[in-house]
């Protein structure tokens, strides 16, 4: 019997993902003087990644990857016009207004009430927070964790002090690295509704989604009436 | 009857402040040829404080302000080369080892078992558990909780969802502004322990400090001691 049902929020709840992919493709167009887009993406996953032990996740790393790359890129030809440009496109990016998904609102309020709603998002705590702020959704959720890493043990922490069973918690997301595969570890269930872009990061070969056992919706829109037979424990 | 224990961070338990003051002198002497040091700090102060409402606290927000201030009063003339040389100012920062101040281990150690001790930090989450882990200190705290601002409202949600007293808190910190004064505000205690470097921007007036009353102690050894007259309600 399902009590508690965990929502990412990036690409789940509100756009992340496409956004980023046109800072993107506006950074590679700005060092097209330099090299072509191909090359700019590669290093800016290479850098990004490299990183990341440093930096986790969020815009502010985004930007300072971005600088970084293009300082490597243009072999240090990079001007400070053109280094000013990315900290407005990053700027911009985090400036955004939240866009939520389609049928997300309607969704939650549906479930609100029935079940305990937990937002459980990964990232930048600062951008996070104004990302809930500007999404209207925060006073339907009875609990938010904004965390650095989605991994078994992060969840298992979250559960337990708040005393859910993992075989009443749900997790909703779209990455099945973060918010499937490690809910399922737990022995927990997990409702994977994909975004239509998935950062390289976030993929997972084939074979271990096949392996895991989870629930795949198009939309949050299917989600209620799924979660109907799934609460029954079916 | 004080049963909980707040603990601030950055200043408090570890070097902080002195560590980015070190970063910001090299900063302004990258910066030499273009201005002199004063207006480069000038500069990156306000700077810093325009872009709060969007990057938030820590240090990835503290490089992407360099870089801007670079920017700025070079008039455009920073190359490539220095802006990586701020890049890795940053990074050395971020990858700096967690340097506790004196006696805070004794000091913590001494009053696990007989309080409950939360660690309350503010700033970028990514990094904060970085220097948490790397401080040895995270087994001492029955919770840790990450916030981007101290102000009452945060201080009473904390005590709230913990079912926590203001009566039975008392917070412990360097900042007036962030540890001391939103405490007071909710009817707890607070402890004062200054650090010689304060941040600007959390400079308070005098005379706000001295309406507020709180203790204030020279250094955390002092902490133990005190805590056994303030726990017995005197």
């Amino acid at each position: 019997m399902i009590r508690t049902i965990g929502f990412d929020g990036d690409d789940t709840l509100w756009h992340n993902e496409s956004l980023f992919a046109l800072s993107q493709d506006r950074f590679y167009e700005l060092l097209r003087p330099y090299t072509d887009g191909t090359v700019t993406a590669e290093r800016l996953f290479a850098i990004g990644m490299s990183n990341l032990r440093l930096f986790g996740y969020g815009v502010k790393s985004f930007m300072l990857s971005m600088i970084e790359t293009a300082i490597e890129v243009s072999e240090g030809g990079v001007t400070a016009a053109e280094i000013k440009t990315i900290l407005d496109i990053g700027k911009e990016l985090l400036d955004h207004p939240v866009d939520l998904l389609d049928g997300v609102r309607e969704a939650i309020a549906a479930l609100d009430g029935s079940y305990e709603l937990l937002l459980i998002t990964k990232g930048d705590l600062f951008h996070q927070e104004s990302r809930i702020a500007g999404s209207g959704l925060g006073e339907f959720f009875d609990g938010i964790e904004i965390v650095s890493e989605k991994d078994p043990a992060t969840y298992e922490r979250i559960l337990q002090r708040r005393g859910i069973l993992p075989a009443e918690f749900i997790m909703v997301g779209n990455s099945v690295k973060s918010d499937i595969l490690p809910v399922i570890a737990l022995g927990a269930q997990a409702v994977h509704i994909p975004y239509h872009i998935t950062w390289q990061h976030e993929v997972v070969a084939t074979d271990e989604q096949q392996r895991a056992g989870y629930w795949e919706l198009a939309s949050i829109a299917e989600l209620v009436t799924k979660l109907a037979v799934v609460g029954r424990g079916s």
